[in-house]
């Protein structure tokens, strides 16, 4: 259900790839999602990532079959992995929105460090329409993504955008022809990849979220210890010396270690 | 001071009418307004409401012979109804801007889900103007719906800009001609009344509120639990009979006793 | 390495000039600038100040042979300056970015309240590039200025925009001609200083930098007790008496003394 392929730049690809169910979201696809998540962010050759559907659609979010299984049944998510490991994701994570887009599905969309989408792409939250409130608190990431009211538009009237109507909104940045859509992502992940330093960018990935729920002066405090320890790593010597000497960096990979991360940078 | 119509539909008009002082705002038309908006909330009739002005303006603020009193006497909030009532209100509220919307006027305005604005609309927050601070909180509502650059702009500067300039800076999100504001602003409230919960709007309200004062741990958690207790009502229920049938779905009206919202939901 | 101009409406015009190193941030520079910031704060004939760079660079943050340095000894900020100065500055402070603006210069730029850009100006984070991560709480206040996804795409990628890219994206809200740079911001500024009150301007910056970490229960509280006390002010009769007789206002200056800015506006 997930095809998953890393290029010799560090870019990776991770496709749904169900076409029998149009990719609509599953436990089945969530688990193979997750794993296969988890796997690139421990994967030191993976530098960035695009998610991206396979056919017609990106991910129209749970199939109707399964949203009348859960009406009879109710949901329980005790035992489902939780959505926030997107979001904790070390790796910069670019969507590639190539068609329908709604629920759970525009989740996952929202989750991503920046969006790109096919002009023919359609994006709805899709819950109020279904009796639902906001999952997974994108009542709390879209205000946060694309001011109050247009938050609050889209999740009260679960109306359909059209890729133009969801750039003009802030839903996503860039909207391209389909059939140069990949590319688009691609070349935007690579300059990311061939320029930017791996722990520098898993580092502002963190500082980014957690500074969302942060104070200023908090976030000061932890910015300038994180400045004062970069000055003192390897990869902030290549970034200046690359810089000096007008050349590509070289820096040196990501470890699949986490805990490792901090004291890595420290360590030069 | 306060006509208030509500269609078959369910969408209802609210509008300022108090012609000899051009809907400037008052403590009696603050308490007429906040009476009807009480009413408004607890008539499950009521499934969204338009707030609107009859004549030029929509709400000017406080009349010039009014501040002139202030200015003399000093103002209390003591025995005010606090706006804060406005954002309370548990069904989608979406403002029709038919002309001048300064001062408190401004505040209303956009402390609504969604505003739409006449081509001939000018707004301003004018509160420095007259050495005045950021009035009943705007100073935290402005930025989280403009971002920081624009929301300082408009609150330092207190200047006049058009519905044009409105839109652009994200202050509304909708421009219509004149003649067209109503009708439009109907449009879209018809469109939320017919096909989305009742009961999810309230909760979607409740959950943007809530969360753009939370971290995202305790909004996830609070998402996972209403969409657990959701799954489990009729309303869920009803929303995917509509989709999987592909018909106008039915839900039942959101009763007049609040506290009876989150049992009503659970008791399928 | 700093010019500071005060003209008769009160608008004042702080130069980074420093040609040699093309305005780049140095210890020295941030010494001279704090200085003239806590010197601008403290005149009471100041009421508004432009931050522009001398020739064709804004600030293109530290210089490479600064970067060389720190890469071998670490950087400490342990006697330097806060950044968060900028941001309690009490009068508006506007940016008029006139070239090339980048890493802290970059970051000084967003302090600032309102920011105009030469149509030949570019932009930069510049961080991750270097291998470092969001400095000086950058990571706080970019999604507040232009929502979450455009934050982390300036972050993540360092990229380089121009000044048009910059407003489509809310990273300035005006651009203009580079040769009508300082008289837009002027125009601008001037406004302000001649229709604006001192004590309310002041009071709005810091009600809407406290309210960005505020909870809107807190943030009503304070507005409510600020507007009372504000309604027994001289400044708030004098902006009532221009209203009425749609004359300029003659605003008092606000004194230098921090402390006294609470106290002079009860006292009436």
């Amino acid at each position: 259900m997930i095809d998953f392929e890393v290029a010799a730049d560090g870019v990776a690809v991770l496709t749904l790839n169900d076409p029998a169910n149009r990719n609509a979201w599953s436990p089945a696809l969530e688990q193979e999602f997750y794993a296969t998540l988890e796997a690139a962010d421990a994967d030191p050759s993976v530098r960035v990532v695009i998610l991206t559907g396979a056919g017609k659609t990106f991910c129209p979010g749970a199939a109707g079959s399964r949203l009348d299984v859960i009406a009879e049944t109710g949901i329980s998510y005790a035992d489902r992995v939780p959505f926030s490991r997107t979001l904790a994701f070390r790796k910069p994570l670019i969507a590639a929105i190539n068609g329908g887009c709604a629920g759970v599905g525009f989740i996952q969309a929202m989750m991503c460090d920046v969006r790109f989408a096919a002009a023919t792409a359609k994006l709805t939250t899709a819950f109020a329409r279904r009796g639902l409130p906001a999952e997974h608190a994108i009542s709390w990431l879209l205000p946060r993504l694309v001011g109050l009211e247009n938050a609050i538009d889209l999740l009260l009237s679960g109306r359909v955008v059209t890729a133009a109507a969801a750039k003009e909104l802030g839903l996503v940045s860039r909207v391209v022809e389909p059939d140069q859509l990949l590319d688009a992502a691609r070349e935007y992940a690579h300059d990311i990849a061939t320029h930017c330093g791996p722990h520098a960018t898993a580092l502002i990935k963190r500082q980014v979220l957690v500074d969302l729920d942060s104070s200023y002066r908090d976030a000061l405090d932890r910015a300038v210890a994180a400045t004062e320890a970069a000055s003192r790593t390897p990869e902030f010597r290549e970034g200046v010396d690359a810089f000096l000497h007008k050349r590509e960096p070289r820096f040196a990979d990501l470890p699949a270690d986490r805990t490792a991360d901090g004291d890595a940078r420290r360590a030069k």
